[in-house]
């Protein structure tokens, strides 16, 4: 029995490597990620390991709605529910956790979610970062115990401090996203999802991939359950969808592999 | 039909007022609200008019997890996904709306959440307060546009101001909270429910009931539907269970009817 667990293990960490996983999309129209979802949920306990909770969370307007379990997405009868039930959304963030740092528990629960300028700024990580809660923290605190919330309150209290008032454009805010997540950066791995209502924001430190779908739409497959998507079906011409990973989620369409140490910001479905 | 319609609502107005409904339990031990939220979402549009979404936080520590939709309780799957799944928590706040400002939509769903200390602070209103805007905020925003987000952030900016740290003891807190609720309810009608993760709050301006639960358990039948649940099979003989509520849920229950202006603090299901 044993024997045979140990053989699964292997057999599993040939696709998908033991760590946290990152699922986020940005959109032009509102859009229901279900399709993704149930890619990523298998990653919760049948074809990955991450079976410490997980979190999505979609935003409508300047708010979010963020469902979270401590339990195995595989398991939980909330990601049933999420499956089942069409939520179309501009932005969402969604992690599947393998704790490596802080106990199982919803306070260490992804995404975190904290509010500035009147919109929900959400947050989800994917590594470890040694040492950081030596930096010191201005407005925010976490709730729970783990490195990730740590660094979003950290992240989160510089942008204040920069920006009291949002920015009339992106480009002071990039740079200082940039800034923030390079520092993060250096004391681990920070592959990170970030979105303040408008934008997505994805930092790539070692992992994190992503897909632009829009016309003409084809069909797509996952990778971890069998399930094919004829997106031509379920979209309009001008529908412009992207999806960001910390691996492909589908076989046979072009995933971009982000560099290491890059941002790349979405609005809309397109790079900004 | 119209006729028919018009004496449903005046059927239903005898026992249950058209104003937003408050639901919050204190506890010591974690409990499960399913019994009391089975009765309250009964009034999300079938024994109450208040149609306008619904909410519900649960605590667990010092986070909390709060599921919203902005659609009827009784029309809602999550309303549904909550009364079949099992969450046991110290302290839950919940609330059914009956939009009086502010559209329907995410943002303007009630809990409210924030951070304050490291610990999710939610709060839920009912009443109308005018020219609560005229008020000035310090660190919180509002992300919708309802009267009750503007409070709850001009307050929480208040207990922040006065308590960069939590206080040693609720003396002062239980001060601080009263005087800005005092103020709050100049304003119009302020029955809230405010809960720090530790403590549960509750002001009444004009409609707030409690109800505490203890050994020996007996039998409790809800108002809004046919529903009888023994206690004593449900309970330890140390387990102390408050509920509180716009209205009584329950019958032949002693349920305490707060005086307008009077805040109660409820820690491990006692007053403190």
């Amino acid at each position: 029995m044993r024997a045979l667990n140990l053989l699964a293990s292997r057999v599993t960490a040939v696709t998908i490597q033991p760590m946290c996983e990152l699922l986020g999309m940005n959109c032009n129209v509102p859009t229901d990620i279900r399709f993704s979802f149930s890619g990523l949920v298998e990653r919760g306990g049948r074809t990955g390991e991450h079976r410490d909770g997980w979190g999505i969370s979609f935003y409508e307007g300047t708010a979010s709605r963020t469902f979270h379990d401590p339990r195995a997405s595989v398991e939980s009868e909330i990601a049933e529910l999420v499956r089942g039930h069409s939520v179309k959304s501009l932005n969402v963030i969604c992690h599947i956790r393998k704790a490596t740092n802080g106990r199982v528990c919803l306070a260490n629960t992804h995404p975190f979610t904290r509010e500035l300028w009147g919109r929900s700024w959400t947050f989800a990580h994917n590594g470890k970062l040694k040492g950081v809660k030596k930096l010191p923290l201005t407005f925010y605190e976490p709730i729970g115990t783990t490195d990730s919330e740590y660094a979003f309150c950290w992240m989160l209290g510089h942008i204040r401090d920069r920006f009291p008032k949002p920015p009339r454009t992106e480009g002071g805010l990039r740079g200082c996203v940039q800034g923030l997540a390079d520092e993060l950066n250096k004391l681990g791995t920070f592959n990170m999802l970030l979105c303040d209502a408008r934008h997505l924001f994805c930092y790539c430190s070692t992992n994190l991939t992503w897909l632009t779908r829009r016309a003409p739409f084809g069909k797509a497959t996952l990778i971890d359950r069998e399930l094919t998507v004829d997106f031509s079906e379920e979209t309009t011409p001008r529908d412009i969808v992207t999806v960001i990973a910390t691996q492909p989620l589908t076989r046979h369409e072009p995933w971009t592999v982000m560099e290491p140490g890059s941002l790349v910001i979405f609005q809309d479905g397109v790079t900004v």
